[in-house]
């Protein structure tokens, strides 16, 4: 009962902060980008599977990054069992209980791939979501570096696929054996330094936003947000010493980053750190860097491709072993012309314990998450991918005959495959209202039939781009000229080949 | 810190109920019938947009049929600063915020379309998911009936591109306003009748559930659910005296449902009720039918397609005026050879007020949404959507060289577009337990190389195909001949060569 609506007062309509709609362009580029993603991870021999938006908040886990209060991070509410339900928050998670449960059915390695939105509840900013879309790849059931090579490769192959040039992204490789290692060789092993070893992980995961001196009062005294003393919310230090900490920075942000291969830091460190050198989980870490880089150097995959990189530290605690990192290396500028480093849009990396937690055994996995949402930001950016709005459709007029003529040429335009619309305003507009609803919609062209037209059996074709470009000829003779090919009349029953060529001759292809 | 984990008790791997993984059979179906609808939507005119999976609760509204409890049949949950989200349980409500949202941009009519799940939080059943997915196509800004029957013919257009055929699917329209009339006729006009009329709407869709008697006691007296006074729950009556609630039985469900036009009883049925036949609401409605069936029969969609059928009720509540439904209208046998009919996978309707809540303008707008997960059901049954499983990868195994060495195999068959993998299980295992993977995995060959073969920069190429049929060949040297063909070894330089023979002989495509 439409007529009498009992809330007379007026709702706003917004969505929640941190939401967006999309478009059709951004539509049009997002299925481009999972198309072509998904032909390099089916080369790669992954196969489909999907998991639905929610699962039980306990099968998730808490692996967030940086989250100090309990349940921030992720979305969670209660069935009506009083179980608690949460949004997924990536697409690993889920993962691992999809295997755990299913594990006897699925071949082991079981290689498999999808895309799909994740949910985070998370302070919003430019370009930071809580709705975001990734597109995973995951291997469970190998312990071997090849696993871990395999994905670095397909992570590159995916970046030249989706049109990226070599030499403008890398796939930096680390391990957290290695941080481990390098953690202990400060004095911070062992579980009664769990707390400690989080604040140094994180300080150095800040590495990208603050300096290294500001890095450095995270990791020793602790740090006032003013920048001095008393000024601002103080975040507490590691406690390291100077020495410790000074050496664990050279480790993870070296002054000078070496393109030189036979210097990378991660086996010239070790020369000057006695600790680090003989520490037993530091060797493991990087003999597995070794076995990875050597796989994809023998595969064609150098340096300039794949590389080790000890600064990489990856946020999301279930990682175990190696981990990886793409980053766009190229810079662009935005609509204000300042640059911009696009920097990571994909990573991933072993998490041996997190199918292992409903089996009770051990089950090596490791994965790619491609952050489909920021890389289609930096692709739309480069120009790499189709967003011009397409052609709208032919809109057929309505003008003083009957609606359902009109309605007969859209059904007879459809069914010879041409997308075409009736004007479904006011049938009272003016021709010119009509006109303008065209050119809103992007139509090539209008069809008209007026009474004289309908009388002898003949429509108008209106050629809308021509049309368009009309107001800037100067020339009255090749004005009319350009009038006459933009708007004639033809036979009714030509309906079809006269909007075919208006088509042809603007090279009109419809996605 | 793998090694050590903080809770040794065993989580179990387990989805709450009424949801559902999907694997890669049930994608491709998936892929294959939104890319068909798609065509069909985009050949109407029709642009995508899309909205995020939740909402604030208040922009949604509470239109889900049936629903008695406060906050049922939605998923909510408080956001940090109090406001109530919800998780969108339809694709209309989320629509009508953002036209609402951003009515000035938009071309009027709008039309637009989207695929998207969804989420009821209901009891969940066969076929009954808490996610889902739907397809939806909306006209916003037309009060013309014009846009609703281009709903209906779009929908028919839609059921014809996905395979089935003209005479196996119907599209029914019916008119909010017709039952308002006939409720009307009855006494129940006017806001004081509203809980009553409720009451009678949803005792009319049960009529796919129930029989017309027991229909009839919810009309009137009430009903037990035992199937007799005092068994079972009592369900309270809509007070009815016994001459209205058999009229209005004859009407929403007429005893033989005549398949003539002229006897449409839209149109018989006023002769024999007066009230009926001067009610005002129901005479406007009427005419909206006749319209959109006019229109429909003018550009070639006749009765067998889309006709008046006045039994179609449509749960939501936001409907004010034409409501249509898709149904299939064949048979099917279940898996234990039990007849199925599929009935409605898809319908909509004209919701004026759902826009205009925010306006506080009236914004006519008009509807329909595919019940994709249903209707995938039933098309597969049908077997009208490709869900063999596809092939898998050509394997190559790892048999005593260098994995680097089978890698460079597997990245040259990739570099020349064919799916491929590595063995990636235990190195050690033997040829027998990779062979039983590589089966698993469906793939149609398998690349070995042992020592003898790596001497020489041979491979072997086993085509597991042939391989597979070896076992009912019973003559000897037929055996010999076959098995020949099935195992055989090429230079190692003509791996892809080999491989695309292998792959040609089996007219293998990959999706």
């Amino acid at each position: 009962m439409a007529e009498k609506p009992k809330k007379p007062q007026k709702l706003k309509a917004r969505l929640p902060r941190g939401l967006e709609d999309r478009g059709p362009a951004a539509i049009n580029a997002t299925r481009q980008m999972v198309e072509t993603i998904r032909a390099v991870y089916e080369r790669y021999g992954f196969e489909p599977v999907e998991t639905p938006a929610f699962e039980y908040t306990d099968a998730l886990g808490k692996f967030l990054p940086d989250q100090d209060r309990p349940n921030e991070g992720v979305f969670s509410f209660q069935d009506d069992d009083e179980q608690w339900i949460s949004l997924r928050y990536d697409l690993t998670a889920p993962l691992a209980r999809y295997v755990a449960e299913n594990f006897d059915a699925l071949p082991k390695p079981y290689r498999s791939y999808r895309a799909g939105y994740v949910y985070r509840n998370e302070k919003p900013g430019p370009g930071r979501f809580r709705q975001f879309m990734q597109f995973d790849a995951d291997t469970v059931g190998s312990a071997s570096p090849a696993a871990d090579a395999e994905m670095c490769m397909m992570a590159a192959d995916t970046m030249e696929a989706l049109g990226i040039p070599r030499g403008s992204y890398v796939v930096k490789v680390n391990n957290r054996k290695v941080l481990d290692g390098a953690l202990e060789s400060v004095g911070l092993g062992g579980e009664e330094n769990s707390v400690r070893r989080l604040t140094v992980l994180r300080a150095i995961d800040k590495l990208d936003k603050f300096s290294v001196t500001e890095v450095l009062k995270l990791l020793t005294v602790g740090r006032w947000d003013g920048g001095e003393e008393g000024k601002g919310d103080f975040t507490k230090g590691a406690g390291l010493d100077d020495v410790n900490a000074s050496r664990l920075l050279e480790f993870v942000a070296p002054a000078e980053p070496t393109e030189n291969p036979s210097r990378d830091i991660l086996f010239t460190m070790p020369r000057k750190w006695d600790e680090l050198a003989v520490n037993p989980r530091f060797k493991e870490g990087g003999q597995e860097l070794l076995e990875i880089k050597n796989l994809c150097e023998d595969a064609g995959y150098n340096r300039d491709r794949i590389r080790i990189d000890q600064t990489i530290v990856r946020g999301l605690e279930y990682y175990t072993g190696p981990v990886y990192e793409v980053e766009l290396t190229l810079e662009t500028r935005d609509e204000k012309g300042r640059p911009v480093r696009f920097g990571s849009v994909g990573g991933g990396g072993r998490y041996d314990g997190l199918v292992s937690r409903f089996r009770g055994e051990p089950v090596p996995a490791t994965g790619f998450s491609i952050g489909v949402s920021r890389l289609q930001a930096a692709l739309t950016m480069l120009g790499k991918l189709d967003t011009k709005p397409a052609f709208g459709p032919v809109v057929v007029t309505v003008f003083g005959g009957e609606i359902a003529d009109y309605q007969k040429m859209v059904a007879t335009l459809r069914n010879a495959n041409i997308r075409a619309e009736l004007y479904l305003g006011n049938p009272k507009h003016s021709i010119g209202q009509q006109m303008k609803y065209a050119d809103r919609r992007n139509a090539p062209c209008a069809i008209v039939q007026g009474s004289d037209e309908r009388a002898n059996g003949k429509i108008q074709i209106k050629d809308l781009i021509l049309g368009a470009g009309l107001t800037e000829i100067k020339d009255r003779e090749e004005y009319l000229k350009k009038q006459a090919e933009a708007q004639y009349e033809v036979d009714q029953g030509k309906l079809v080949d006269a909007v075919r060529e208006v088509l042809a001759r603007h090279d009109v292809k419809w996605g």
